[in-house]
């Protein structure tokens, strides 16, 4: 994983123009370790983290629970990147590749790309869903049907009534490890390629304080669904591992006001409506 | 607990200077309902909540299993108050005022008030747990050493080795009933006379950019405590309470950085070292 690491570290760092990622690695106590990458910039990339990790050791109690396996010992293996871009016309992208075996003989690999956009431009989605199901249909195990559902039910903010974004792929347990490694390698070296046309094409787009507000509250709903919602932040931070790691998804700002809707018409409305709406099979949509 | 609400939204205001409380009504589908009252202000009361709740009907599946309990219905009621105060000097203050009971006879008061320091004051602290003992001293019940220590446990953010604040009193199950509601009612009459004097007198302390943004990464702190740790959101959250009641104590803006340790000798570095050592205990401390 730390050729996907570096490839797209040096990409963000090329759009971004002015910011460099930090080199942190650490170790695990119990066994492992990473290395984080965490981009503040004042550039087109306001923050980006492309995080990788190889950690082993006991399962942990709360592991062999959500598992529901015998193990005592696991090894697990993962990047994860997220891109929070200045520009609030620009989404916010987010990608896991993950691998996981236990001593009981299981093995398998995860993971998943989504777009979270601040305003709505439909052709963006398309594009990044049309993108992740080409690659889909390059495997015979891909299933981009399946997986985008799974997306759009894991992406959900049930205390909102709101999806994260518009969605993408996601997938778990692929156990023919052959072919999943096949799947998971393609993906990762075709991050960038999914990811960088939407990013580079919305940041020459004019915007001015308003936008700004918006997008900060945009990134509070960010910030809910991690902290209360997505599974691995917590159970990273309740077995203790490295709190700045797991953070790093973390936008650079957020706001919480009151929460009015958009008036009818409006941008920002047209996001929220499409939030609170059914999924969209934005790889049928035409354009 | 209505009066309480109704003193303590008028005593912001005026401390304010500028803004005015929401009125917001609501009821619950399975029984019962509230008023959530919320300030968002250009004065000196940043953003502020001040709610009361009644609610009732069939015990939800969680709360039985929290609360060990084979109760089939239940009522609650209560009242929590929050203020981030606009000057980073003023420290941000919480509290709550809460009954249960169930219909297999089980019934008893819980609470608290505790104070989060942007910048350190000693004395403020100092003058809040003694404010907050003398109040428990005032009744058989009351139990300061034990609460207070119950509230250093409470606020504490085990993922950041670091309290929230300088913490304050944590009291739960207080089933003598006659002499709680009358220490709760003392408590609740009294919350404003034990933070006013401390808000107030920070106001005109002058800060800058620095400050503010200091105040805003504590505030990512804060939202890390209530979205991950803070067992009453998550309840209310997984149990489908009112989201914008439930998080109207979420600050008005945080910001996470690259959590560098601010330089020795800073004021941010004296309050770091403060929540990272062990609990202080202020009610003693001589100033």
């Amino acid at each position: 994983m730390a050729d996907v690491q570096d490839s797209l570290c040096r990409a963000f760092e090329q759009v971004d123009g002015v910011g460099r990622f930090s080199v942190e690695p650490w170790e695990r106590p119990g066994g492992g370790g990473g290395v984080t990458r965490i981009l503040r910039s004042r550039g087109h990339v306001e923050k980006a983290a492309v995080n990788r990790s190889a950690v082993w050791g006991e399962t942990p109690p709360r592991l062999s629970e959500v598992q529901a396996s015998a193990s005592r010992h696991f090894y697990a293996t993962g990047v994860s990147i997220i891109v929070h871009p200045r520009n609030p016309h620009a989404p916010t992208f987010h990608a896991n590749l993950r691998y996981f075996e236990t001593d009981t003989g299981a093995a398998w690999f995860g993971g998943g790309a989504d777009l979270t956009p601040v305003y709505l431009y439909r052709e963006d989605a398309v594009a990044f869903h049309r993108a992740l199901a080409e690659i889909c249909g390059r495997h015979p195990i891909g299933d981009y049907p399946t997986w985008k559902r799974r997306c759009d039910e894991y992406f959900f903010l049930p205390h909102r009534g709101e999806a994260r974004g518009v969605g993408g792929i996601f997938f778990d347990h692929l156990d023919d490890l052959e072919a999943a490694w096949r799947f998971v390698e393609d993906l990762g070296r075709n991050l960038g390629s999914v990811y960088l046309p939407i990013l580079t094409r919305r940041l020459g787009t004019a915007y001015g304080d308003q936008e700004r507000i918006w997008q900060q509250r945009r990134r509070g709903r960010y910030v809910e669904f991690n902290l209360i919602w997505d599974r691995g932040t917590r159970f990273g931070l309740e077995t203790g591992g490295r709190t700045e790691s797991i953070l790093a998804s973390l936008p650079p700002h957020a706001r919480w006001d009151t929460d009015e809707d958009p008036p009818p018409g409006s941008p920002e409305r047209e996001l929220v409506d499409l939030l609170r709406g059914d999924p969209v099979d934005w790889s049928s949509v035409s354009i």
